[in-house]
């Protein structure tokens, strides 16, 4: 018998606690052992409901029960589930979660505290949802030198960007829908300003490269300022808009970036809509190989939290390292550095004279133009450093012909 | 320090021993032990290179050998394969493999031997290539009821099919194209006719739903009867052609086939294309998860082979067990009783009357026709028993105003 305790019964825990209720004969046949739940955190009370006898609101509860082996952390959020997390830990509990922030901002400190007590802080949960993308960073591309790895990380941005392709509507309106749909929080802001993706992306990179990556140092663009005319630019070049987070490995440090990309609409990760998530990882030996999946959703996310909770079940609570130097960090390259391709959308006074202009800065380009949209036009940049096309822009916006730079979004190849 | 021994000094073979010393500093760092090719076994002689040094045409040479903790078979074919993991497991030594044929016919007979000489029997590499799909089933989506899986499961087919469709060219011009460049073998039997990709669902299908899935009750069609004009019915159908290998747990048993089917333009799978490989995974809480990644090739394959040699020494060589009880057989649905969609296509004496008996049998179905294909057209049908559908077929082909079935393909929804 294996005994769990969920801190934080919102969607993630009463999911960890219904994956584990559903499949309990299905679990038994693969661990051979009984895991039960013995005990749940949270704030609230739920009169009436099957956990309401497990329901504690005292961490203590849990910390001081000696029959809970593993606690499953889901509350989201730095404080208190950093604490709790550590004393856990020191109390000798193995602990997984689902909680990006947490991981991306006390990762390190909750690894090494694990190692020292010989117990496991597992974490798959933390980025893609339910994609099984730690495990296989960490016991299947085990024997590749990972170069890169990029991906739609954000269920919400990814249903908004869908939805306002499929529709022809502006962010505004649908982020809304979103709201109101579930998809989108009442403060939308880490979602949509692409911070949630970066914590995740600083997290993958970090085991995939076997030393930290502060999420801090990536440089990060969210999808407010993606219109719908964007959009009919992309389409008619046969692309898509996805907010892409990517991370490479060169010689002077990691290129990491989070920003919104137009991507050809016959790459696989253009065929990935609404809240999946998909991920790229690109290693010298095994190519490029990719995973995708529900990005969020109760019990998708809930799948990925008990995943971690059979491993560590099945490994008998042996400690397992992960191949992430929590002592070493790894420098993250300025964007102005690494080079791009843009697409730049320009508002004109006169055509000719603008087009002009724009081949004198940026060489031979081929122009888009979109009927009904009036005075303007796009172009795509070669490839050059992200200094250099922003310094030409700033050029470009002196131009007597050009009227307005209206947008610049990054073009993955 | 761990010895491996290889067997067999082919394609896959020397890709092994080229990924464990390429990438030998990366592979210490995240097993801490040192891994040396201790023995490599071959008919033929490699003179002037590496390995000659360490290169046998005796196999008792790695089976005595007790530095050799871990064979690597990568062979191919049954015999001696079989023999020569067999002797190996019972000396104590762990063996990896990425025969796919081997494990298809003989898989359950090792893994009870492996169980009871306390080694690992792993096989990642047998499907999907470099794709991480059987660790992932058996480590990550363990919290799941597994309940269907499909995918592109051969690299051979997947190129020919890509290359017929983006060139308009037939299956023999570009099977012999494949061949020339390697993709495919002198005698393609195992791959254009199906048998390959049967193999690799059958043991997909045992790891994902519990128990032995035996290939040889799969029905299986291969690409063969696939022409230029079907790909051009289904590009104007919005569809690609692919050989799609599924398997899906049902109350009255497991329905599986591998067959060529059209599948739209934006499902993920339809974005898969040359020798690439992807597999989507359908479980009751993690919803569907995808996997894609180079299906064949020397240094993916190879890269698969050696994380399994990694995973053993991670783990200390502690026996791992795997989900298939190998004791037990689950039964097959004929496929006759599985509900498809097809599309079929028909050559006529007559235009409205064929359609008219085309509507008579299969209800109210929609009409495809091509510029230049003359007197004939296409159909989907609804969903029904694929028994009903050729029934209904062969009642068709007596209708006077029909001239010809051309094709019947399945329509994968």
């Amino acid at each position: 018998m294996v005994g769990v305790g969920i801190l934080g019964y919102g969607t993630v825990g009463s999911g960890v606690y219904e994956v584990l209720n559903v499949n309990k004969d299905i679990i038994k046949r693969k661990t051979g052992e009984e895991i039960e739940v013995k005990k749940v955190l949270d704030l609230r009370s739920f009169p009436g409901e099957d956990i309401e006898s497990i329901l504690t609101h005292n961490f203590e509860d849990i910390l001081n029960d000696e029959s809970i082996n593993i606690v499953a952390e889901v509350m989201g959020g730095v404080e208190p589930a950093f604490t709790y997390s550590r004393l856990a830990i020191e109390k000798g509990k193995s602990v997984v979660t689902s909680n990006k922030a947490l991981v991306a901002e006390k990762g390190t400190e909750l690894l090494k505290l694990a190692e020292k007590y010989n117990v496991n802080y597992f974490f798959e949960a933390s980025c893609g949802g339910t994609i099984p993308i730690i495990r296989s960073l960490n016991t299947s591309l085990t024997s590749d030198d990972v170069q890169k790895i990029e991906g739609i990380l954000n269920g919400t941005t990814n249903f908004i960007l869908t939805k306002m392709a499929e529709e022809g509507r502006d962010f505004g309106e649908v982020l809304k829908e979103a709201q109101k749909l579930g998809y989108a929080e009442a403060d939308p802001t880490a979602d949509v300003e692409g911070h949630d993706a970066c914590r995740k992306i600083a997290i993958l990179s970090s085991v995939a490269f076997g030393a930290t990556v502060d999420y801090k140092d990536i440089h990060t663009e969210g999808i407010t300022k993606i219109t719908r005319e964007d959009i009919q630019y992309a389409n008619k070049l046969n692309c898509v808009i996805k907010l892409i987070a990517e991370s490479e490995k060169t010689p002077s440090g990691i290129a990491a970036r989070v920003a919104p990309c137009l991507i050809k609409r016959d790459h696989p990760l253009a065929a990935v809509n609404n809240a999946y998530n998909a991920i790229f990882v690109k290693g010298n030996m095994s190519g490029e190989t990719m995973y995708y999946g529900s990005g969020a959703g109760k019990l998708p996310t809930a799948a990925a939290v008990v995943s971690d909770i059979i491993d560590i079940v099945k490994r008998k609570g042996v400690y397992e390292p992960i191949d992430w130097d929590v002592n070493k960090n790894l420098p993250v390259l300025s964007p102005e550095k690494s080079a791009v391709k843009a697409f730049i959308r320009i508002g004109f006074e006169n055509k000719t004279e603008a087009e002009k202009a724009v081949c004198d800065m940026f060489g031979d380009v081929k122009f888009t133009v979109i009927d009904g949209l009036n005075n303007e036009f796009a172009f795509i940049t070669n490839q050059e450093t992200e200094k250099s096309v922003y310094d030409k822009i700033n050029k470009l916006k002196t131009a007597s012909a050009v009227k307005e730079v209206f947008n610049v979004i990054h073009v993955e190849e």
